[in-house]
């Protein structure tokens, strides 16, 4: 795969979002220059292949921000000094804040266009970095009154050769819309899965996958999440307040569900639930690559290594993999991921020679 | 494999767990017999291999009651009456109410014990059943003052057979657990998915993994669960009353995120997730437990298996293991959560063999 980009690209941080940037861009070939305040941040994504280390003589065309949501502005404005025919982005989770703020202490916005992946993970740093994170995601980028459609053409190459959907959107339609389907989703999650800290044992040894689910960004960093939370506060408090009143009125018809209305106010909940999940779009991202395979292994010592001795033997190259190992089962289910057109081979193969694939 | 499970097997209700538990029993040669009020839907599952058709002279040890919550003790009762020598458990979500109502009525509760495999799927119906739905899969039995423990022990037995995990839990101690790790996050999760249903499509239209892995268990039946909601009403208002006290705290300091106090209440909020999450055992990434180390390996078939091997000729068990590979970047890295007390001396003997542990 060739490039669209075109001349040097400077990613300054390299934490998860930094990192799988220089990861992709230098796999097909761009000029990544990786800078960050942490010199072992730095090394770390050095070591992986995400660029090289930003020197003397530099002279990006595209600047990517990529640092937590406090400094962005900042170090945008930095960037904008420093580099003064370079494009300048960023990637933070808010948009209309840092061109607020850039505008306020008089930066030439017209060189910015924020932008935003809608892509990550529960770990940040450059060790969960990985060259697919933005693959099928959408990437938006917002123009803003000073800024040019060719400014955001150039983005959006950026966002292609990483493999992701451009998508524009004004800073206000965009941080209107992260509050809903991204920061709710982050806080309705920690409120949940808070409910686990005085749990006994006996209730979390229950936990099945819909509680995974639910409670999996719970993990995300706080330090992280309140900055984001703080800048998009006044847009998230309206959508935060609607769901009050909808549990305002779960609770009453649970605190008397014989009584008239209550099981119609549960199943208007749950139906607008069914409702709600139904308008997510079908199914973005790496899925869609790669097909599942599951094989049930016993639980002895050796048995994943026998297995990925024969996956080897058989020629066939994991895409990714995973073990599933439920503490006290018997058993342990090992999820292959591999190319689509590997996968019935590998079944049948894998069967042959006695494997369990469910 | 052959069956712990001896005697013929009554099922009652061939929807998704009832045909499930027929397609595994009958797999390893149980004698399965099937029923339905729904001539369709018991068709089906026999079709699928769940099972006969229940007959003149069947004579079940053990008859499992697999239907909708609001029936199942009426049907548990016909049951005990119908077959005067068989076991009879159910495998509805809550276990309190059942057993109450059987007593209330003066059925032969002491030849019934509660079951309650947590094991599901957002479709229903003999379409969606599988034959590992319970793999790995905590299943509760609820012994009672009347049963005994040979009884709890034939129930386990059902249980392995369909590879779960048997745990003995007494009702009220179920139902709690129940309450705080599926009852309140089916309705925050259907709460939170509500927020959908008006949003506009440039909002949904980024939608992102957090958003579906949060709302995926929206899409369950409502009819379901507001039987399974009402039946435990009592247990679920406190759990879901707390989490809106923390939900009223989040919103004022949403209000004025620059407050003395309001940002100390988001973090705490975010901090309270993190430690609730950690709390799930087996969960990838966060186990308390076990110990991760993260090896860097060259993206060429059989690295993995090597690594592997080795570790097992170091006679070190993996509690769990991930890979994460990167199409793009030259290196894959495996995460290996082993238990604390071997973690140093893998690392050492790992790094001696000449492996990047980072």
């Amino acid at each position: 795969m060739s490039a669209r980009t075109s001349g040097q690209v400077r990613v300054v941080g390299t934490g998860l979002l930094g990192t799988s940037i220089g990861l992709g861009l230098s796999s097909i070939d761009v000029d990544v220059v990786l800078d960050d305040v942490s010199p072992s941040t730095l090394a770390l994504a050095v070591d992986y292949g995400a660029g090289r280390r930003a020197a003397e003589g530099d002279r990006p065309a595209i600047v990517v921000v990529a640092v937590p949501p406090d400094v962005v502005a900042d170090v945008v404005a930095a960037e904008l000094a420093l580099h003064p025919e370079a494009l300048v982005t960023d990637v933070a989770s808010v948009k209309a804040g840092p061109l607020a703020a850039l505008a306020a202490v008089g930066a030439p916005t017209e060189r910015y266009v924020g932008s935003h992946p809608m892509a990550g993970r529960e770990r940040g740093g450059p060790i969960a970095a990985r060259a697919d994170l933005f693959l099928g995601r959408p990437w938006v980028i917002a123009p803003h009154a000073g800024s040019t459609p060719e400014q955001s053409a150039l983005l959006e190459s950026l966002a292609l050769d990483l493999g992701a959907v451009p998508v524009r959107l004004p800073a206000d339609r965009h941080d209107d819309a992260v509050a809903v389907v991204s920061h709710v989703p982050q806080l309705v999650s920690s409120l949940l899965a808070a409910r686990l800290v005085d749990a006994p044992d006996h209730a979390t040894d229950l936990a099945g996958q819909g509680l995974r689910d639910t409670t999996r960004i719970a993990g995300s960093d706080p330090a992280l999440w309140v900055q984001i939370l703080s800048a998009n506060a006044a847009r998230v408090l309206p959508v935060l307040s609607d769901l009050r009143d909808d549990l305002d009125a779960v609770l009453a018809a649970l605190g008397d569900p014989a009584a008239p209305g209550a099981q119609r106010t549960l199943a208007d909940t749950l139906a607008a639930g069914n409702d709600g999940v139904a308008r997510i779009p079908g199914k973005h991202g790496i899925d869609l690559r790669t097909t599942t395979l599951v094989v049930l292994v016993d639980d002895r010592p050796g048995q994943i290594a026998r297995l990925l001795t024969e996956i080897g033997e058989l020629g066939v190259n994991l895409e990714d993999l995973r073990l599933e190992h439920s503490p006290g089962a018997p058993i342990g289910i090992v999820e292959l991921a591999v190319l689509p057109e590997v996968a019935g081979g590998l079944e049948a193969d894998l069967q042959r020679r006695g494997w369990r694939v469910a």
